[in-house]
């Protein structure tokens, strides 16, 4: 017998099943502790997404406890559409099988294998079945289920299936048990912490062991969600046309208005010129050189870019800047929504921000946050083209130093949302380096240093005047002091002096023999509406005028004035205390003022 | 109607082929240059693998011609064992098919997925046939097949099958013709170079366009193929075991001898104890929470390691350093094959060298070579462990610069051989971060820094000595013939108090009057046999003693004398000339030498 013969008797088709189930770190369970946030992530984004369908405000529950040794049970439950009962064992007990793969708009699931990989897991490392419950309304029976996986066919083997009594309306619930060692809390919650920033509209809470933790929504508006819309012209290969092709009962330009985007009658028929073939002929009778003509002159001819308002949903910028503001409060934040644009046929958008300062650590690597259709990618940032690009965009023309990556105080986020993100594996953990997203996400970044840099100039400018400043509104009144004396004439009011070097609101507080006086002074040309916040041990009872509002903590009391300060004029108070402190003046640009505490 | 039920009827399975038709950067395939080197990689590992199996030395024949438009033609061909008319549609029609994902032994392909994704991608671009000819042997016939793949189902679709005459014995020959802009001609050839230093038993043609090049075998000796070994009884999940169990009609003490690796009868006999189960006892009957306890005693008892050495197949540490130094040609290289290990019952072992200085780049980052299973990994370095560990090595202490990699005249290779490599994704670019591999190359790697260290601290100490002996070579005599001048004494011969200084041999060369000196003193210890090599525009015609060989080039005239010295003594050459040129001894080290040009 030939070699060949005994090889050929090797040769075996390998179940999908079987492939991950050996390769079950592309799908993102290479460590027992990311299992169980792998996990979460699939179940909670198909939370979101079926949520976003229904059109309901997402209310999720998730639920972490150790059940035996180095056996931990998770559980996350939704209050989406649910899941019709024949449908239940296919979504969770067969890889390759979902709703969103074959759609053409954004959603945080869209390969079929996310949460029946963590099915895959459990019955790999505990052999314990799955159980599911899902009801689809209130007037439908909830079903409880107990699927696994078989791992030579990749088909549902449903263990146990029975109608339930279940105090939800609607909603879907998953448990699931596996071996897991579970020292991943912080990243699990800066997970659900990020997870909630991108959806303001979702509440979320966990149980982890003996603790509770809630993601409160900030934002009662549900999130619209995006419609599917149908292959763009530009962007179709020739293995796809011919497959469209031989299934189509349609004459040619009804085939190419009807099944392509951005595709009207007399595109169409400019199409059909092009190849020199007629519209009114067949589709399916097309040979495939035919085809080929075809689908030249479709890429030639002129077609407006796919429409990417309905599909695609960005974060937006205001809300970016508000969800990092909440976490970091850091002194600058500019975020940039790119617009929409196109790779491999597949629409995206990219959208980014940069923050600096506030209570971002000062030494070592920028922060980056990396999302993809709203979801936070947590692994794999070395591998990811977001990383990349921050890397490559040289980073010291905008005032930052950088070995590699960027260093100090600043933080980078960056969220690329597609029909069809290109994630680098299916453990959906980084995206790859496609040359047209490299793109706008460079533009983004290069765009949004360049605010940064006028942000850190103007700071340095405004550090140096205020330092200046500082120090002339000290010497100043002794100096004028000093000449008065020397003169033997009265003391004159310095203030003005002072204003004049600024052309600035100043704000100035002192304090002698336990009186406290601050002076607010207008130099800016105009009339001012300001609010001076004084925070202090002083409870300042006596004070006159009488501040607008007192609040107490801890012994510190903080004190509001508003006022109206017309050009050139001074505006006074002064109470009976200790002093010190601190002292602030709100309403105006940060430019425009400058605090001046003499106690200090 | 609810909107489950809507939502239910979007509910698709996916095929394979039509998941990895979208997710085509998955495989490799994310630009079309890209796709050309991952063609030719799959069929080249295939072609590799085959040969082995065949115990042949692979003769491999590349060609990639532009057919057209942007449309280039692939062939490889090898002279391997063949497949089997009935196979040959699976093998290249087949995603997930394959003879070695079911092996536990080193292959380059183990995934079953890389040559049909290539027919994939062929057929997704230009729509044209991938053509197969193979033949088994001498007295079978060659078949010729057009073959694609049915997008759909996944299944090969033969669009040709007949008999061929071709004129080879045995071997298979792919041709797919595919849309690609082919700008990768370096990173091509690069690929080939790697592969053939791995490979030192392969001979590689191709045929680029119009230009040909040939990677010649440089060892004769057919390289032993891994043979495949069982589970080991450490390395199993439970899924796995009541998987294998549910399906064996075995007693439980022989189905442990005779599907696991190093369990004999006692060990099994020690695994039932542990469990409390009979050794008699059906493994089909066992309920589950028997096979938990079976499997808990199994990982308790001690089992030696997994026979490493007939499944893998490392390249050595002797044909890495010949390999490096026939490409790079360093001043040091060091080479390590790190004991076998094991992750998730996987054997692997480790190789890594580390090369300094000859033509490597000065400037910059470091070179990395990665290579799994004897495939050389040409994309992602970012996202591979290896690059991960050679960051994470403290390179300073071993006297190297360093930012995030290591900088400077550097090259570091790790060679990752296993059962089942853990690729980040499909396209086997790159290995993913699994603990106990991170652990091995970063062992191998510090130690290959400590030899570094030696050589680099070694250099560093020669290049001060000599500098020094250099600086003294030129004074003393000086120094004495002043000395002389002032005691009026006799001039005294110095060399004595040089080579004391040194216990060396120590060359000098020095023109006075036309007339060219070259001596050589012997301050070791020890009689040296050695060559002078002087190469100047001297023809030392009258040299005495006469030279062993003279040879010129362009008028420069390269002399070698042969001497034995004995200890203490000098060896003295002269012939009238100008002088200057080179000087150098061979034949000892270079740090029992010190060469002196007092001409320079």
């Amino acid at each position: 017998m030939v070699l060949a013969d005994e090889l050929a008797k090797q040769q075996r088709s390998i179940s999908v099943a079987e492939f991950f189930e050996k390769n079950k770190h592309l799908l993102g369970f290479d460590s027992p502790t990311r299992g169980v946030i792998t996990t979460i992530k699939e179940a909670v984004d198909n939370a979101l997404d079926a949520c976003e369908e229904a059109q309901v405000l997402p209310d999720i529950f998730i639920s972490i406890k150790k059940t035996g040794n180095d056996i931990f049970r998770i559980i996350v439950e939704d209050n989406g559409p649910g899941i019709v009962p024949a449908q239940v064992p296919f979504v969770f007990g067969k890889l390759l099988y979902g709703s969103r793969f074959h759609q053409i708009r954004q959603t945080r699931g869209q390969q079929g294998i996310g949460i029946s990989a963590a099915v895959l897991y459990a019955q790999l490392t505990t052999g314990v079945p799955t159980i599911i419950i899902s009801r689809t309304g209130p007037k439908e029976t909830a079903h409880r289920f107990e699927i696994q996986i078989k791992i030579e066919t990749n088909e549902p083997d449903i263990i146990l299936q029975q109608p339930f009594e279940w105090d939800r309306i609607h909603g879907t619930r998953v448990q699931i048990e596996f071996k897991s060692t579970m020292s991943a809390k912080k990243k699990l919650l800066e997970y659900l912490k990020y997870t909630s920033v991108v959806n303001p509209h979702a509440r979320i809470r966990v149980e982890l062991d003996d603790e509770a933790f809630t993601f409160e929504r900030v934002s009662q508006d549900v999130i619209s969600c995006p419609t599917a819309i149908q292959q763009h012209p530009h962007g179709i290969e020739f293995g796809q046309l011919k497959r469209m092709a031989a299934t189509s009962e349609q004459k040619l330009s009804d085939f190419l208005v009807e099944t392509f985007s951005r595709v009207g009658k007399k595109t169409a028929q400019e199409m059909c010129g092009k190849a020199g073939l007629k519209g009114t002929a067949k589709v399916k009778g097309l040979s495939s050189d035919e085809l080929k003509t075809l689908l030249a002159a479709m890429q030639a001819v002129v077609v407006p870019a796919p429409p990417t308002t309905q599909c695609l949903s960005p974060i937006g910028e205001e809300l970016i800047r508000r969800g990092l503001d909440k976490e970091f409060q850091m002194d600058f934040v500019a975020a940039r929504t790119r617009p929409s644009s196109v790779y491999s046929g597949h629409p995206f958008m990219v959208e980014a921000a940069i923050g600096y300062g506030g209570r971002l650590p000062f030494e070592g690597n920028v922060i980056i946050l990396r999302f993809a259709n709203r979801v936070p990618l947590m692994y794999q940032q070395g591998a990811c083209v977001i990383t990349q690009c921050v890397a490559n965009v040289n980073w010291k023309i905008y005032n930052l130093s950088q070995q590699g990556l960027p260093m100090g105080p600043v933080l980078i986020l960056v969220h690329v949302a597609s029909t069809n993100v290109p994630f680098t594996s299916e453990s959906k953990d980084a995206i790859a380096g496609i040359p047209e997203i490299e793109k706008e996400i460079m533009l983004a970044l290069q765009d949004l240093g360049r605010e940064l840099k006028i942000f850190l100039s103007r700071r340095d400018k405004n550090k140096v005047a205020e330092d200046r400043a500082r120090a002339v509104c000290a010497i100043i009144p002794e100096l004028a002091a000093k000449v008065s004396e020397i003169v033997e004439k009265p003391l004159i009011d310095t203030s003005p002096i002072e204003g004049k070097l600024m052309h600035k609101i100043i704000a100035k507080k002192w304090t002698r023999d336990e009186k406290v006086t601050i002076e607010v002074s207008n130099y800016t040309g105009h009339e001012e509406e300001i609010s001076v916040y004084d925070i202090s041990s002083d409870n300042a009872a006596n004070a006159a005028p009488k501040p607008e509002f007192v609040s107490e903590v801890d012994g510190q009391f903080t004190k509001v004035w508003k006022a109206t300060i017309p050009p050139q004029t001074v505006w006074l108070v002064s109470y009976t205390g200790k002093g010190g402190g601190m002292l602030d003046i709100r309403g105006i640009e940060d430019t425009k003022k400058m605090v001046v505490d003499l106690d200090v």
